[in-house]
């Protein structure tokens, strides 16, 4: 392809509101333009890249025997609302509705209409394993999209779905996912972390998320310095990092103390004078729609609903006891509790549970709603804790010896410095985002929706699911973020728009001879090549080729074509000298270097 | 591709709704699933046939120089009412507003982003011509849809813009263009009739629509008996079907006669013993939004608007004259007057135009508005037509001598039976559906979005435009209406979703080595293959291969295997009679035999 006959208006300036490297590079190289917040149009350098990590996709879908669907993009409101998430998905989701009145969504994901197709089809456990997935448009009304195509409004997303007789079947498909996801990432020349994760809003559990290393990521991620442990900081956990074998026997009973006008845990320090270890916190919490059985907590039997078979609870109340220089992780807490959500709780219902202003809330004597002791808390034995009465502390509060809490759990959020729960090595953190995303959802669908089918037996059973996601967009900006200088990009041969290109000094004479001959030779190879046919200096080409960051860049001069045998310069980007190279051995040069760099990625 | 592994879920029942050949098969086969009214799902068997045809259109678009880009589906609505079709548009378009109250569309066609995308890039006429396109999804809110993907709220859609420095260069692309559609019509194995068409809301002039012949068509197309003249009624043009050397001379002078209680032309030719040709019907129009200059015109003056540069007449009233046998054509009588619509006037405006009561309308004295006389009427030289009176008619009337108009055009809506403007053979009507539209867009989008470039000699000036459209899943559907019989599809080869259907009498024991080593070698020749490894009767899968229409069948038994030589049965789709084949050449043989039927629709 000749530069004059294409479309790349490569750009000196930066847009203001590109503020990481992706996004400066793409719309500087021309590969994208914006159509309005979160709205990116690909230009035909762009879509090439996209194209290629799309194929890299489909191949790995394929190979393992993943089918190819087309949904619609524009899904009927109804499935929505019959898997309840027309609801649940609030305003993320771009609803439209048609002149007869009819709802409408801009697919944000397809769970539901995959699985109304599924429904329709499937009679037999013969039918089973099946594993479905597309390639195609969604949308999703970020609050604030920026970081161009990494996090946009509309983007391309692959999403697959498995349904399954049995756990078994579940894993064996799963695991086959997370192998080409692993493929996939590396084809693509993207250093990924998988990660432990929390399945949030899709429900379910196990589940993994790809990351990728991003200075402006969404996701905080936990790792150990000294094993490969990794996870999502709403899910990590870590080793205990206090010494449970400790006696409460020597410790004096529980008191209470005068703490008149000490509200937080510093003024309570400095009136102490100690440490926040040495207390013990207590939040109170409302949750949303508990699924945990606490019909024998306190103060919740009456709170319970049907719901089905299920017995839900709408709205409760947890205290939740903490060591006080820790916080408690919400995620981890809903979890815990099978809820939807949680938040602290209002004020009011504060006073009214604990009997004390806010403030002076403790594990100790709490009766009038379930306490959820935090594991480090199990093994305090001599801390300070609000008296449930205002300017009242109770210090020597032992667990196990004054209170004990409705339950124990892990609740406290992990940070760096943490011990890793693997190897006890010291963790650190790190901001990342996700760029794919695999998760067993159970029978949240195939529950909803009523698929079934018929077992060896003949009796109906409802199949299990899995689902699959990676987002192209965020994908190939990541690459470009793993893979740039200051001068541009420096593609991975796998993904680049083109694999080599030719830059005449002058596009005139014996030397446009020897450019096109060249790129006929090895477009006739299969290799790709730009050809800068325009008529700029050098220098101005050169820039673009940078900025563009084809791997393989060939300049071809006078100078060069003069030489006794003709000579022609080849560089590859990324690296500081360009070699010289016989002209007519340039092409056959280029097409094994092209080839062993695929292949490299490609294995 | 063993069929076990894939999800083709074919039907013996046809869905209710289903009454056109395509609609059925794409059912049937498994090829389609229905998400809700309007909106389908591509199963695997029928993605494979879409990206086929994808392909195709692809190739023919980057094969004349054209480069796709891939702006978003979901498009902000500032460029629409930019354009001033946010509100022209009407209920069609899928309109959303999102969490910030911003108003979006759902794609139907991108004439408004491409136009921005340029806007932002386009300084010099060095960058001109420039043709993009796009093969993204589109929805269009048809009040009825119907007839499966014929029909279908969301498809894809290629379509195509182009920038120019003048007509000619336009001209050139939309010749290229038009080539290049024949070319992927005939690919695809689909039979087209090239009409001119009314480029109707799109704007502009110089169009031609791609029809296919279809009972359930939306369009009326007019077709010569006699030579290859084809039009869209509603532009359809036609030989004059009178005498124009008649001398008006010889004819008593008009007269005014009496017509009491004779109101229709039924009854008018009743009473006077005569035939509908012998009248002048005149129909009063109101007109919205002419562009016509007709500032001189009887009753205009006082209308006119200034809108930018251009004198607008946002409303005004026409009479047209016609002959009593023959209809007014809205849609010419729209492009005649460059108005944005035409419709009859309201009892009340007739009178007060005509001062006379409804149905006595006549161009004889008639000077309250301009009349429009159509060509039939240039003719008539001793008419009967309404006195402008209750209860009276003018009879002798002559054209040039009793009444001219305020101007003359054709208006006349051409029928079967009508003469060819051509050759002035029988003019004969079809049913059409259209497939692809390219045309002529002028300044319409670059003047109202306010796209620029400067001239050779630095001068500011705006381009002119063409834009071209395919509609994919429509172009598909059509190859099966064009390609089936009572058993189902008769894929041409080049877009069926395999080449080749191996079906083993029972896949085992020798046969199933002969299947499974006769699909390796054709899938490592390029050939696809479906292998039918179905525990089914014969008898099913020969009912299903007939229905899915792979063009190859080969049948693989006991009995042929058996003989000295062994053999296979080979059938092509379509074909009554198998042919017997020596299983060691059958693989070359398919593979030539597919080489070659590709070549043919390609060549």
């Amino acid at each position: 392809m000749n530069y004059s006959n294409t479309f790349i208006p490569t750009l000196r300036e930066v847009p203001a509101d590109a503020v990481i490297a992706s996004h400066r590079l793409m719309f500087r190289s021309g590969m994208i333009r914006k159509l309005a917040n979160g709205l990116f149009a690909y230009l035909p350098l762009g879509l090439r890249s996209f194209r290629k990590v799309e194929r890299i996709i489909r191949e790995e879908m394929d190979a393992i025997g993943a089918l190819e669907l087309k949904p619609t993009v524009v899904l009927p409101g109804e499935i929505w609302k019959e898997s309840g998430r027309w609801d649940a998905m609030g305003e993320g989701m771009l609803r439209a509705k048609n002149r007869l009145d009819n709802d409408f969504v801009v697919s944000p994901t397809a769970e539901e209409a995959f699985t109304a197709i599924v429904r329709d089809e499937l009679s037999s456990y013969r039918q089973l394993p099946l594993a479905l997935y597309q390639i195609n448009t969604k949308f999703r009304d970020e609050i604030r999209p920026r970081y161009g195509v990494m996090r946009g409004r509309e983007f391309v997303m692959k999403d697959a779905y498995s349904w399954h007789c049995n756990d078994e079947s579940l894993d064996e498909t799963y695991q086959a996912m997370g192998r080409a996801y692993r493929r996939i990432f590396k084809r693509c020349g993207l250093s990924v972390i998988p990660v432990k994760a929390d399945s949030g809003a899709m429900g379910g559990s196990g589940s993994e998320e790809f990351m990728v290393e991003s200075e402006i990521g969404d996701n905080t991620l936990i790792l150990c310095k000294n094993c490969d442990y990794a996870a999502n900081v709403e899910k990590a956990g870590c080793a205990p990092d206090y010494d449970t074998a400790q006696a409460a026997a020597s410790v004096p009973p529980v008191e209470k103390i005068d703490t008149p006008n000490v509200k937080t845990i510093d003024e309570l320090c400095a009136f102490l004078k100690t440490k926040p270890q040495a207390f013990i916190k207590t939040l109170i919490y409302r949750a949303i729609n508990v699924e945990l059985d606490i019909s024998a907590a306190p103060g919740c039997k009456n709170l319970e609903r049907k719901k089905g078979d299920l017995v839900v609870w709408p709205e409760a109340f947890f205290a939740a006891a903490i060591r006080g220089d820790l916080d408690v992780n919400e995620t981890k807490l809903v979890a815990l509790l099978k809820a939807s959500e949680v938040s602290l709780a209002a004020d009011s219902d504060v006073t009214r549970l604990t009997n004390a202003p806010v403030g002076f809330a403790g594990p100790v004597g709490l009766n009038a709603l379930p306490v959820i002791v935090d594991h480090s808390v199990t093994a305090m034995n001599d801390a300070v804790t609000g008296a449930l009465e205002k300017d009242l502390h109770y210090q020597h509060a032992a667990y196990g010896r004054d209170f004990t809490g409705w339950m124990t759990g892990d609740i406290r959020t992990v940070k760096a410095g943490d011990r890793c729960p693997l190897c006890g090595g010291e963790l650190y953190e790190k901001k990342g985002n996700e760029l794919g995303h695999i998760f067993k959802l159970g029978f949240k669908y195939t529950c909803s929706m009523n698929v079934n089918y018929l077992d060896e037996n003949g009796k109906s059973q409802i199949p299990t699911m899995g689902c699959y996601g990676i987002g192209l967009d965020r994908a190939l900006a990541s690459v470009i973020e793993e893979h740039h200088d200051e001068a541009g990009i420096v593609w991975p041969a796998s993904v680049a728009p083109y694999h080599v290109i030719i830059i005449p000094i002058k596009y005139d004479g014996a030397v446009k001879a020897a450019c096109d001959r060249l790129a006929a030779d090895l477009e006739k190879a299969g290799i790709e090549v730009l050809l800068d046919d325009r008529d700029e200096r050098p220098g101005v080409k050169f820039n673009d080729a940078d900025l563009t960051g084809i791997p393989w860049r060939v300049v071809v001069g006078d100078k060069g074509l003069s030489q006794p045998s003709p000579q022609v310069e080849i560089k590859r980007r990324g690296e500081k000298e360009a070699r010289v190279a016989e002209l007519d051995k340039a092409a056959r040069e280029l097409e094994l270097k092209v080839q062993e760099a695929l292949a490299e990625l490609n294995g």
